[in-house]
């Protein structure tokens, strides 16, 4: 077995403390995703419909939040597509990108399963899923999606481009915010998820699963197209970098 | 009396001045807590129900204020729960507690009488005691206390970790952003307190004293289980960070 | 004449190309805080009465603007008060003083001009003057301008403390959320002023004079108190700054 | 030719793979500029008439992601009078401004097609356009287009000054803070849009051509004001930055 093989399917990670603390960040990470975005949309207004505005910038300060408190130890992925766009970019392992899924997901249902606690029975609704506009199609979605993705995805790349040095202020709050740029125009169309393990938590719990696939497809479609872009055109080259300085 | 114990007391720091200035520190900061954070409840519609977005903005806009303006003398924890978690994972003595805790009530009540005399009758109310929605049941009203402050006290000490390297931008904004993030999904709940001197000072002016005692008990357990999580299993060890380098 | 007294007066400033381009930008940031400012109250929603929310985070960000681009040249007070407790805490002369302050209001009343021309007559109401809700007192209204006025100052103070080593992230942001955060609570009260210069432009231009000493006196004497406090109580000192290295 | 003329024709660029990575940079800027913006104004409330401030957010942080995410590559100008005003400080080559503008302009008009495609048909209306309220006179529109454009591009200028050390925080953020802030009192008179690719895209798209000219002749003069300014007059010298050293 090559080096790089090894490399890629990171079985040895399997034995290290930090592996199981990064697991346990993006279980914390996600279900707090879901807790605050989902129960934004449904109790900021107590159970009548909230602005798109409103829950699009709660959205985006989760995952500052989750950024800031969690980056050091997993990365802060809490969505399997950006896990998957580390893969295929050949910066996360196969081992860490199957753990990272699995804790997602996990997070997200125990998440979504907290806030149906926590919520009056009267305003649960079906919890703050996405879905579809009545008047938007599927080829419509599905497009919507994969955009959304592929634009959040290159703001995740620019932000992880370790050669970039013209970078300043907060990482954290930028890609929140990218969260809230994308959710102000998407929102209302599909309820912008781009990210497959947002959609599975209230899915579960609420039993809301039209066109749930759109959610897993699109979004990793869109991921992939995003970091490939960038990784191979856009980002900064390590000898760019050392003649600029 | 050995030296952990006497540290631990912290009685030698009642003879210095900046342990006073530090107590007037958290006096001002949770006086002004009180003030922007009740006054906006209050007024920022002229009396009418205002949109939990803009008080959860305001809120945390003002704690950004706070952490900016005093925490070079004091740390602006401005809330006895976080004080108390400093405690419980041995940052600050016990004498520092009880005097934080003490000007910090003491600031609260304050602040409310200000915000009291300010504001025209007609318009006082409850003075933006924090409170229950009526669909709110003692369980979740508890849980959710627990919660919200257990994902702010995670953010407080993410914030606080001195072996970290990769936080970037401003940390007081960022405290803010997350005291905005939670109270967009539990002010409308049960006000989103997660501090009880932010409960307390309202409370003594308007004497809207309901489920008082969960503001003290549930942010207090939420913050512990938050402190100790972050400090025993997600803090940044001296040894990483060297490695890192 | 001795030197802290020539130093107090500041005359030799006079003779520098330095002073005449920081008068220019107080009075092109003095404007564009007019113009925008008013602007937005009274075109935001197009004539109808815009929400506190949305006209004090467009204060708020206009302050931060106006702080990023002119701080180099002016310090970018665009308030004569801010100007005038700069002047007794020793770190600005009087002559400095006298012409930023006239600066300041030549240049807020060229922005009210530009705003009442470029908007339509029906909208332009009173300009966005500062005015109190008819359930305010005078006592209530002028203390409130302390107190808000009180807040910003000790916060502008703490960006200017150069021994802090603690600040992190956008100084020009947090001086402009700081503007935010009071606006959203006094705003609806006052106008929430704090700035004799910004209540002075519209005023000129609408003729809504009521109250208008108040916007004077009120932000001096918070200014003041601020500006004292700060620099000889919470200010860091050089030697604390120096051991904590 | 002189050495001079040279370095402002810039042909030499046409033969670097850079040249044509910043091409793709501003195609994809402007388009992702449109799609959110313009997508934000008709989709956000589902085709409601959305705040002013809603929308003047979701412009101002999508262009704080554009920025922070093409940057390092083409400057992320995505709008033809601010490549311009680098052109005529001598930032910019005569060749980058030339195929600047056009990716810029191909950009939008593909931005308003994906937005076009994406939208419900009844939702789509004049697709976010730019357009004069019905009560704005032509002069006042053209106005209003100038000082806005001119106040951005001093912020632009200010943010691009390599002298200045004075800056703290994200030069994304604040540009896009500036956007924001800018739209909060210009969008509802003109649509604020100081960029004619912006207001080129949804035009082609929706054929509302309505004062067109004015949303280019407009912003160049603001921004060769604005820039002019800036460089001559405003900006940090060498040898001030020296001094202050």
């Amino acid at each position: 077995m090559t080096n790089n093989l090894r490399a890629f399917l990171g079985f040895h990670e399997l034995s290290t403390v930090h592996f199981y603390k990064a697991l346990l960040c993006e279980f914390l990470g996600t279900g707090i995703l879901i807790v605050s975005t989902c129960g934004s949309i449904v109790s900021m207004d107590a159970g009548r419909v909230v602005s798109t505005f409103s829950t699009a910038m709660t959205s985006g300060m989760t995952v500052a939040y989750i950024v800031w408190t969690f980056n050091h130890v997993s990365g802060a992925h809490i969505n399997p597509v950006v896990t998957f766009a580390f893969m295929i970019t050949g910066i996360v392992s196969l081992t860490k990108t199957v753990g990272y899924i699995l804790s997602q997901c996990i997070g997200a249902v125990t998440g979504a399963a907290i806030i149906w606690y926590m919520l009056p029975p009267s305003w649960r609704g079906n919890l703050g899923s996405t879905v579809f506009h009545e008047d938007v199609t599927l080829a419509q979605g599905f497009f919507i999606e994969v955009i959304s993705t592929f634009i959040m995805v290159l703001g995740v790349f620019a932000t992880s481009d370790r050669y970039r040095t013209d970078h300043s202020g907060s990482l954290p709050l930028t890609i929140g915010l990218i969260v809230f740029m994308e959710s102000a125009w998407a929102g209302k169309l599909t309820g912008c998820s781009m990210n497959p393990a947002r959609s599975l938590g209230p899915a579960v719990l609420s039993g809301s699963w039209d066109h749930h696939w759109v959610y897993w497809l699109a979004p990793a479609l869109g991921s992939s197209c995003g970091s490939l872009l960038y990784q191979h055109v856009l980002a900064e080259s390590p000898q760019e970098a050392n003649t600029s300085i």
